[in-house]
């Protein structure tokens, strides 16, 4: 079997576009607000004539585009699109030259007609995102093994708990697995922000912190308060008002596919007057017994056909969604658990209403909350922008980072893929990074979370060794994205799958690996100090073997990247493409080296740089327009 | 500008799965019904272990697949999925030989992960489309210039219209282009049914044939009763049942987007007392004027957010969409007028409602009628399976096919593109084919039209010249689809653009082009003589420069289809891929050649060949499964 794929002899010497500020006037457009699109086409391609296809009210329409600069290497085309929907989708035909006929989409650019579905998008809803979330770095804790207050050791445990102590290992198999009580709650977060600050963390996003009848909490048994094992509300408020403080932000965990079968609602609806109970219907009845998620009978899946629970949980200002945002709980956003699966049942699929609902409410009275969905797979048709602001993104961005990285001597499963984790070259990885992030709308890949590991897989360090950790956070801290890291992979922790890694976070400094420390703070300090990294387009350099080069750009800034899993030839790129790059500076990692005309990027072992600087090559500014 | 195609050494030596009958055991299964898929492997891929990969629910899951049988080229593996949602999209992980991981699709072989997007898909709603419909040939008639009865002639035109004789030009320029009527009817048509059963075709569709005020009949006045210059709701009824006698099926084509704006409830709605009818809100208004298609002021846009509206359309026994179906009008199915624009304008879309509402309403009451939509650009999105049994297909056949045949001395514009359709060659042709047909279900795709001209585009032999009509029919004739010609294709019509295309149809037999409509006839014969080509599978085997070589196949028969748009070097297949091929015949054009092993295809000038012959490679048949 051979499939070659499909990569130009040169990126640089294509045509580019991508939906960031650098190239598109107004990322958070409205119904009817005009933005213009700048491409950019190399002058090597000779094109005469640019237009762009869009198909407002599904009829294709095209607008011609004006050169309005050239630069010594680039011809820069603009066009005007209304935002008639509230999605527009558009795509460069370029024409002229010796290919004649092309099209530039989000998976580069295609010598034959294509369908739309990798399409640059306008998204024009409501409400735009909230600001404070691009570019911000995550940080993901798991309550119950991120660290103990004092006032854990107080506290009684309920029966079904197993009390460990936080030197312990975690107990893998049934029962225990999932009744270990580390005993880490809130007030032990909250006491150690400033590890989070020393790092660089921009949001603190907690795993649930619910009652339930487990370690992880997924299986909720109230959402009206906090579990009182974590510290209860006052906690929380102590722990979103001290991060805040610091000017960081807090996310909290719902789920809404499934309740605990110890929840409120669940032991009305089958308590002995269970039928009469209007909570019956929250859940999924089949022949007269509940509907749970994956069959795991603690967990009962939600009826979201049901009006009664969308207006409890989503509209109500005392519902759960509404209740903990803001002031008083104090959250600025929700992860949304299995945000894939909710409101899917057989005939019934009102996944995207259920989403929509969720932001409209939350927007409505905390514009500036956050929701992103937690999705496995093939999240692009589940995202069409009008639900949530972003997923977190395994399937487009962790996977394919594992695929380049892991250690062959491994085998790891990717969430019970039927055979491991295959190992591939940059560019069979980078292609497949493409076709999930062309799909989706610009604002709905830079709020998405990137990934490199959670609480549900295992940990990066574990899949591809000590030396593969710096390429891994390379990539995961230089992407345009919300990159989350989960605790304790900045000291290099380890764990072979999902409940393996939930140890508890070893406070004892000289366990720590300061290396992998120094990694992880090095780049996200460098993504601090870079606008570009933060909020600058993509624009994809080399993608071959073991050797990944891409830049991020804004009108002020380019940040180049190198990443290697090994040490490699050097890539040569033609410096004219990068003008100004002879006066950047290495905002990580080893210096650029700038040879008659040409950056050569060599590596002697597994590593990243990041070279920054001010671009000279004279590319447009986007014109005021109204609403920009 | 390079972007070089995915095309593999050879197709023949790569694993081949489609969504026909050859490779799943239930086309037409019900919600939970377990369904039966093979796939066929090459033993030279020396794949050890297939996986199935769905996602119910939105999760994925992995079932194994067993190896049946082998035979001496292929490993053939089964697997059984169940229907747990209405659409249960699949592909095939394999996993061994030297690419150790791959993934086997719509688009074929993928040695990385890819969205789901080209996913094969079962579709399980209530009910299947129309047995009538698989294979069928279909004959587009615009009804003013298809055949004049003797009563025109003593018909008097309306005010509005511009009388034409049989033999005059059309006019093609405001304001005549929609007003000249040259007097064909329903009886006309009727009279010339041994031109259509001569031909081998097996639908006739109309355009409007509702009162208007243009000769296209789109901006209908009514859809209580057939235009009177047509002769009447009568004619439609002696038409239906004169081809139903010949078993043949009758189609007609209803405007969902759009009346006219002299339609009886556009003169309600803006009449003295307009904004008390409930009329008004049939239509869409803005600051106080209506919407209308385009622009175009004759045309006033339905309002499918009225429910009122939508239930006098396809609910009431008496509305437009019931009434003229089964035995009251004689119709067995409706082509939809701008389907993809249908409930779509600004921030409203409830394109895939209205197609769903339809389809419903319609199968209820008849379950034999056939729905399909006309979608100029991208339909995949649009069509999930539920609503159009499929579209006309211009997208993901005709442009392609277009585009591998025009003349280069011409400048056809497609549908308003900004520049003319490109020449390309084979290659690309066929992937961007695939492209569009992967996103569909299998059934959606047999029960699209695919067509190489239509009353809205220049006519074929305009576009390829005489000598490229032979391949560009050979290709609509033998691809999985419901093929359909506009009249007079087939005897050499010509057109540079839609209107100029619609003129009368001579019945001088003498001034047909005799050779043309052998080419037609022996294709539409070939089709009809073989269930290969008319309900088998689709296996491509090459397509590079000016040949395209393909297999139908179904358990009993293979056609193997080779089309040359040009002379062109011998394109050589290994036998052993082609089982029984030596048994095999002529079904259209020249034989083919085995010698010492290997069939060599080659051509001296464009044409068409089909082969077919019984297969003898021993693939196994399906198990006997509940449902099927």
């Amino acid at each position: 079997m051979s499939a070659a794929p499909v990569r130009p002899a040169s990126w640089l010497s294509q045509p580019h576009h991508d939906g960031s500020g650098r190239y598109v006037s107004n990322l958070n457009p409205r119904l009817g607000d005009e933005v213009d699109v700048l491409v950019r086409v190399p002058l090597e391609c000779e094109v005469t004539h640019v237009h762009v296809r869009t198909s407002p009210d599904g009829e294709q329409q095209f607008t011609r585009a004006k050169l309005v600069k050239a630069t010594e290497t680039d011809a820069w085309w603009r066009a005007t699109l209304t935002c008639h929907n509230p999605v527009t989708k558009y795509r460069f035909l370029l024409a002229g030259g010796p290919t004649k006929y092309a099209w530039l989409n989000g998976t580069g650019v295609h010598l034959r007609d294509v369908p739309d579905a990798s399409d640059f998008r306008l998204v024009a809803h409501d409400a735009p995102p909230p600001a404070w979330a691009q570019g911000s770095v995550v940080y993901q804790i798991f309550p119950d093994r991120f660290a103990r207050s004092k006032a854990a050791d107080t506290r009684v445990l309920p029966e079904w708990a197993v009390a460990a102590d936080w030197d312990d290992p975690v107990v893998t198999s049934e029962p225990a697995v999932s009744r270990q009580i580390f005993g880490g709650d809130l007030d032990g977060i909250t006491e150690h922000l400033d590890h989070l600050e020393s790092l660089g963390v921009d949001v603190v996003y907690m795993t649930p912190f619910f009652p339930a009848r487990s370690n992880h909490r997924y299986d909720a048994s109230s959402f009206e308060a906090i579990d009182p094992l974590l510290g209860g509300d006052a906690a929380l408020r102590r722990l979103t008002k001290a991060a805040h403080a610091r000017g960081m932000k807090v996310m909290g965990d719902f789920t809404t596919n499934h309740t605990g079968d110890a929840h409120e609602w669940f032991l009305a609806a089958t308590g002995p007057d269970g039928r009469q109970r209007p909570e019956r219907d929250y859940y999924i009845w089949e022949k007269g017994t509940y509907v749970a998620w994956l069959g795991v009978p603690s967990l009962p899946k939600l009826n979201h056909l049901n009006a009664a629970l969308r207006q409890r949980i989503f509209e109500e200002p005392s519902g759960v969604v509404r209740k903990w945002l803001g002031r008083s709980g104090g959250l600025d956003g929700w992860r949304v658990d299995v945000a894939n699966m909710t409101g899917r049942w057989r005939e019934t699929d009102v996944n995207h209403d259920v989403a929509r609902q969720m932001r409209t409410s939350m927007g409505r009275r905390f514009p500036d909350a956050l929701l992103v969905g937690e999705h496995f797979h093939d999240y692009t048709v589940d995202m069409p922008g009008d639900g949530w602001h972003g997923v977190m993104n395994y399937a487009g961005f962790c996977k394919p980072t594992w695929t380049w990285l892991r250690k062959e001597t491994k085998d790891p499963r990717f969430l019970g893929a039927a055979i491991p984790v295959p190992l591939l070259d940059a560019g069979a990885v980078v292609e497949t990074m493409r076709d999930f992030t062309s799909r989706i709308a610009w604002q709905s890949l830079v709020h998405s979370f990137n990934l490199i590991g959670s609480h549900d897989v295992p940990r990066i360090r574990t899949l591809v060794g000590p030396l593969g950790v710096e390429p891994a956070a390379a990539l995961l801290l230089t992407f345009p994205s919300m990159p989350m890291l989960t605790y304790g992979d900045e000291i290099g922790m380890e764990g072979t799958f999902g409940e393996d890694g939930r140890r508890p976070m070893p406070w004892d400094e000289s366990t720590w690996d300061t290396r992998t420390l120094e990694v992880y703070r090095g780049l996200i300090a460098a993504r601090r100090g870079s606008t570009a990294l933060r909020q600058g387009g993509l624009r994809w350099v080399h993608a071959e073997g073991d050797a990944i080069v891409f830049l991020r750009e804004t009108l002020d800034e380019v940040a180049l990247v190198h990443v290697a899993r090994a040490a490699h030839a050097p890539v040569t790129i033609d410096a004219r493409h990068l003008a100004g790059i002879e006066t950047g500076r290495a905002a990580y990692g080893p210096v650029v080296e700038i040879v008659d005309g040409a950056v050569t990027l060599e590596a002697s072992h597994p590593g990243a740089r990041i070279w920054t600087w001010k671009p000279t090559d004279g590319g447009p500014r986007h014109r005021r327009r109204r609403g920009n």
